[in-house]
Formats: C-alpha cells, structure tokens, sequence
C-alpha cells in the first residue's frame, strides 16, 4: 500500500481559489485551502474596497464547467452597454455588441466569493481553514510557515504550494525578494474608491439598470454598476496627487463642490458621498507582471497573483477564472507538478500580457474616448462591419467580451489592426452617413484574414 | 582560500556561443565552449546548408560592444533595398530605408563564425572542445555526458550549461523530453535550397550588388545575397508536397524547365544549378517556441535553441545577438545562475515571440506583396510618414532593422496599427498621387502616441 501524497496546499480562497479548488477536489486531489481572513459567510462583508465585478463571456463558461452558472442567475444583472453621461448632459446608451445576447453581468464580489465558497465546502467538501495567515516561506526547507487564528506558527509542506492571494500576493513578493523570478509592478498615477448609490426611498433605481454608467471627465471619472437590490456600486477613478486628486481634495467642502460640479445629475443621489469618501481607503491600480508563474514543482501563481490588471476592461476575473480552466486542464495533462506548471505558464502568459495592455488602454477609452464624436463614428462602423463580416471583423472589445474561443493574444493582435483601419476609414467622417460602407468592407475583406485562419496558427502555442 | 567555481558549460561554438563565450569571458567567467563540429578554421566550409546572414542594427550594436565590427568591414556587402525580379522582367530597386545609412549587410554565416571564433579562441583565450558531442544529460545526477573525438565518454558538471546549440538544439530536446518545458515547434510546408549564382568570367557580377534580390513567384520564391568576390549566394524556397514543390521537380529535366520558365533572368547565370540542386539538401523551417527557457540554476536556451525563426525577416542571428548582450547584462546583475536565466527570459522572451510572429509574415511579403501595387503604395506612403513624422511613424520594416532601440515587441505593437492605417489610407489609391498626404499625416497624429511615450512603456519589462 502506497502512502497518500500530502495535500495540495492552496493559499487564498478569494473565488480564484475557491474555483481552483473546486476544479482539483473534483480531478481527486487533495487540496488544503488557507485564507487570512474569517470566513466571510460568517461575517458582515468588508466594503468600500471592491470595485463591482463584470461577468462576461469567458467567466460565464468556467463558472458552468462547474455547474456554478444556474445558482448565479439571480444575482446577476445584466448590463448591455455603457450609459454615458457627459459634462453637456445629454446621455446615451453605447450598447456593447451587436447582438441581443452580448450583455455582461455585475455582481459584487462578496455575493460571488460567498457562493463559490459555499459550493466548495459544502459540496466538494474542500477543506478551508480561514484566519490563516502566510508569514513566510522556507524554499530551501520546501515549506511555508502560516499563523492560526491564535497566531501559533503552522509548516505546511509545499508539495506544491498554489498561490492565489491575490494582487498584493505574499507568495510572489517571496519569490521576488530570493529573486527566483522576475516581478515588474507598475502603478498607476490613479486610485479609487469606492462610493455607493442606494435605491431610492420607493424601492426604484436611482439609474436605468442594465447598464453600466460612465461620467468620462478625460482626466479622471465615475462608474457605476448595478446591484441586484436596486442600489449601484460607484467608483471614483482619479489622480493620487496634482488637481483635482485624492490629495487636493482634502477636506469636505472641497469634496461637496467637486461632486456637484463635475457630477451634478447624479451628486443629489448619493447622500453618503462625503462620508463615503472619508470613511473609505484610496485603493491601489496597477499592473503586475511577473516572469515565469513558478518555481520548480514547489509552488505556481494563479491569477492576480500572478498577472494582476487594472479593472477598466472588466476582465480581471474572467481571466483568473480562465487560468483555472487551464491550470486544471494541464494537471489532467502532465503527471508532475513542474511539467504541469510549465505547461500552464507557457499556455497563460501571452495571453495575461495581452489582456493587461489591454486594459490599461481601456482606461483611456472609458474615461475620454467615449464622449469623442471620433470614437463614436469608429464605432459604428465596427458594429457594422461585425454584421457585414463576422467572419473576419469583431469589434476589440467584442472579442475580448464575448468571444472566449479568441484568446486575449488573438484579440489583441487583430485590434490594433482594426484600430489603424477604423481611424483611417473614419478620419473625415462625422457620422456613419460619411463614411463609403462598400468601400470599407472591401478593404477589411484585403487586409484582414478570417478569424479562423488567425485562430489556427495561435491555439496551438 | 575559496576553491574556484566549475566552468561554466557551453554547447555550441557558432556566432551565438563564441559571441556569448566572449563576453562572459570578459566578465571573468570561467567557460568551456564544446562544439560538436570540428573547427571550422581548419576545415573547409560545409556548403549548401546556410542562407547568407543579413547583419543590421541589432547585430551590429553587440559586434560593435565587443569591438569586431571593424574587423568585419571588409567583408560586408551593403545592401540598400529589394532588388524585385517580377514575371513580367520589370525589375525595380525597393529601398529598405528612407536615409542612406539605413543598409542592412551581407556575410556568409561561415565567414562571420570563423571570425568570432578566431577572436573568443585568439583574443580572449576561450576554451573551445571542437568534436565534443552531447550525448545526453542526467538532469538528477546534474551532468552532460558528451563523446570526445574518440567516441569516449566525458561527464561535464552543469553548473551551469548554456545552450548555444541551434534550432535542433539537443539540449532542448532533453528539457522538453523529461518535461521540463515546454516546446512548440510548427513547421512550413516550405523547405528550401542553396543555390550558387558565381562571379561572371570577367570578375564583375551577374547581379546588381548592394541589394538583396526577390524573385517573388507567389507560392515560391528565389533570393540572392550578395558574398565580397563577385558571387551570390541564392535560394530557393518552395513547398515540400504538392506543385510545383521539391517532391513534384523530381528529375532533371522537370528541374530545368523549372527554372527556365520561372526565372528566366537569371536560370543562364546559374550554370551548376541542376546539380546543386541534385547534391544539396532540403533545408527546414519552421519556428520554434519554448517556455521557458532555462531550468532551476541548471541550464538555459540562448538564441534559436530558445526561439528558431524562420529566416525571411532577415533578424535570426541578430536577435540572437541581442540574446547575448542582454544574458551578459543579467550576469552583471545578478549574483546567481537561477536569477539571472529568470531576468534573461523575462526580458526576451516577449521580443523573440514578436520577431517569430513578424518574420513568419515577412515571408508572404516578400514572395507575393512586393510586386502588388497596393504594397508599393502602402510603402510609398509609409517612407513619406516617416519623412513627416519622424518622433510617431517609422515603417514596421524600418524599425526592426534600423532601429535597435525599439524592442521588437513594440515594433510589433505599433507595426500593426500603421498596417491597418496604411491599408484603409491608400485603399482607393494606385500611386502615392491619389492619396491626401496631410490628411493622412493628422490621422496617424490623431492615432499613434509618440514612440518614445510607448518605450517608455515597455522597456521596464
């Protein structure tokens, strides 16, 4: 009789964790799950920290793998397009796709961890021990040392140790600090924080739901993205330091004017604005980018840990969630942790650093771009050419929304190409009326190869 | 007194192993250089296996670092542009730059490898074992086994051992075989073969020289690069399977008729082509992936072990000259093997997927674009931005030969854009007459950051 192999130690149970979890409980590993913090099924949820998160397309198809989609469905709030609302007052709604079904879908991120963590522990029985806390790690030992809830030091062996802690992961500063890889963090001069919009007194929404709503102001703006109860989770995106930043801002009155001009249609709904603002952190934006995801056959970054995002594309956990599917897939693949970390780290990270560009560029889309008669003019004529060739023109964001058969790396390299010809063939157009449609399918139908002859020369890597 | 450190272990004693052997030498390293050939210093040059090199910028930045580039002078034919050969006889020079400087130049590889080696050998007094095999590597008991010349066994520690050994590298093979990393390797339904255009009988040549000729034949093509005595070294690049291809030109005659209704120019001035064409092998191509590219403190892949390119941008050995210089620096960084194979791969690995996927598209160009005219416009206008807009256009081309400050990622990045941009701004034109230069020149402001914005962006990674 052959000794059991010790447990797969995980570390965080955010829902990358919980997911992952649930994904290798399921192949017949024994997994361990460790989590700082108490468990949030039983404790008020922490706010004020935690931007909305955005479902799409690429999140939806793991969460089914597991049979998680169907017990989400009340949750979730559909969104079909940005709800624009611009200094001059005059709103519109951008839908997203061009099809009925291309909407995304808030949720908070509370309502999410909650449920995945219930899944699993209650149904795949994996064991988490909250109040956990990695305290350091002895790579030459080949173990990590956590603190229990009454601060005794725990070694759990790291056979292997995943990482999923997350952005500001204790793992990866370890493997940077004994410079076992590479680790390149790039703030942005931007933070945030987080604001709320409460139903109105007769239980209505103080803003069309179904959408996600941008106030672009160039150099700074607000969103907010809808709960399931009728209130929105709004953020403010704006400079750490200059004018106007979280630093100028320093005091209420100056926070009362700022509101009420900048935002004046939708300040009056949101009485705990001043309080809000005072009460809450300033969170941190930034990329992370680390090279390789592992070391060895001791331990792997998944997710934030390893790639963490901006949030301006709304992929930070459809991405992570995807990096579950293809961490599970490569451990049914390999029967040793390093091939199976190799191989995950070599599938994962073109396309990690393609959808970190890309959300870095989003940020300037949602926050100026969008209220640019330019952009608008662009498009329009990419929805068109969507419906004229859907074989060969998908909208950028399309693809990176509601396209998961189009890896990020694809998406990315067809959108800058996209991008020369929107500018080009819109560059003395005010409207669609301006620009020669014929004309503009005949040059994306020469320049452009069919999605499927791109999608052929990239799956394979 | 401290016992000194084993050598470090070298495979590979061509351009990029003596170019690296020198400059870790330099450093004070200790290096053993085994090469599995015999000296090629004393041993008449293998024919019929290699394409000329095209050196550029990026090779010339690391010769000119170890100081041989004046040495090389001599030897280098300048080449200016495309020399086209159409089907039609209308041949025409395509300058590759806008200024005059901006050449690239031919070496035969046998002629710039003998030259490093005589100075790593002569100069710097590197070791190098000609006729020293690998065999095999006992990745636990942590050695190489190698043959020496007498087929006997020799045990070399890897502490570490570098690979420097080509796109069939064995070292690879070995990693990926016990899976270690991942490889990819994807190859082209084309092969090609060296053919030989001699000096005419009075010593002048039978081509213009100072340029790279294309006969671009749309599924096929021939090249010829200028050598310092008058010749040229030609080849041909065809399908393997199929028609016409190596498999269906199978006898003499089929060979000749081949030649004389395809490239009728200059089939005369080949006059041994049937029989190189009988003695000479069908050369490989295809590109080669891995991630990632070293192993624990143990091994790392250097040049086309890591990242094999197929040869039609012209840029392998110059990336992997690159390669070199920058594993020299992160020798200089940092203290230990692991941490340095990490630095190096972070650094490079996402240039050497830009220039796979860039060269991989260069081959289309060259054997069907260059004799479209919507490519000569496009090209035309491309020369034109960059003479407007020196600070926001170069031309993709331009920037991966000329300009070595631009990493190959971003080259890719913006190449893309400008594609997309160029196509739609010359759709309706048949010369650069009909296009709108100063409606062009705003949209390319309106669209593209300043370069150096954008390497600000990514050269920390």
């Amino acid at each position: 009789m052959s000794k059991a192999p010790p447990p797969v130690a995980l570390v965080g149970a955010g829902p990358t964790g919980a997911l992952l979890a649930i994904l290798l409980k399921r192949r017949g590993s024994h997994v361990v799950v460790y989590e700082a913090r108490p468990d949030p099924r039983r404790h008020p949820e922490e706010s004020g920290r935690s931007i909305n998160l955005a479902l799409a397309a690429r999140g939806i198809r793991a969460l089914e793998q597991v049979g998680l989609l169907e017990r989400l469905r009340g949750k979730l709030v559909p969104m079909r397009g940005r709800f624009v609302h611009p200094r001059d007052g005059r709103t519109a709604l951008q839908p997203y796709g061009t099809r009925a079904d291309e909407t995304i879908h808030s949720i908070s991120r509370a309502t999410l961890g909650r449920l995945l963590l219930d899944v699993a522990v209650g149904e795949y029985g994996v064991d988490v021990r909250f109040e956990h806390r990695l305290d350091a790690i002895d790579w030459h030992a080949g173990h990590a040392v956590l603190r229990d809830p009454h601060d005794h030091p725990i070694e759990v062996p790291i056979r292997p140790l995943i990482a999923c802690d997350g952005a500001g992961s204790r793992v990866r500063r370890s493997l940077a600090d004994t410079r076992r890889i590479e680790v390149y963090e790039e703030a942005l001069e931007h933070g945030y924080k987080e604001l709320s919009i409460p139903a109105m007194t007769d239980g209505t929404a103080a803003l069309p739901r179904e959408a996600l709503h941008v106030w672009p102001r160039g150099d700074h703006m607000l969103i907010a993205l809808p709960n399931d109860d009728g209130s929105f989770t709004a953020t403010l995106f704006l400079r750490r330091r200059g004018s106007p930043s979280f630093e100028s801002l320093a005091d209420r009155r100056a926070i009362a004017t700022f509101f009420d001009e900048d935002f004046p249609d939708i300040a009056p709904r949101m009485p705990q604005r001043i309080a809000d603002w005072c009460d809450r952190p300033v969170g941190f934006l930034g990329t992370v980018r680390a090279a390789p995801w592992y070391h060895r056959d001791q331990v792997v970054l998944v997710g934030d840990a390893a790639h963490a995002v901006v949030p301006f594309h709304g992929q930070g956990m459809n991405c992570c969630f995807e990096d579950c599917l293809a961490l599970d897939a490569c451990v049914a693949a390999y029967g040793d942790w390093e091939s199976r970390f190799a191989a995950f780290y070599a599938l994962r990270k073109p396309n990690a650093d393609a959808i970190a560009a890309m959300s870095l560029e989003n940020y300037e889309e949602m926050r100026a771009k969008v209220v640019d008669p330019r952009f608008q003019v662009q498009s329009a004529l990419a929805h068109e050419l969507e419906r004229r060739l859907p074989d060969r023109f998908i909208p950028r964001y399309s693809m990176v929304m509601f396209h998961p058969e189009i890896p990020y790396q694809l998406a990315e390299r067809r959108g800058r190409i996209q991008a020369g010809l929107l500018a080009a063939l819109t560059a003395d157009a005010s409207s669609l009326a301006d620009v020669d449609l014929d004309a503009a399918q005949r040059v994306v139908e020469a320049q452009l190869a069919p999605i499927a002859q791109d999608l052929s020369s990239v799956t394979k890597v």
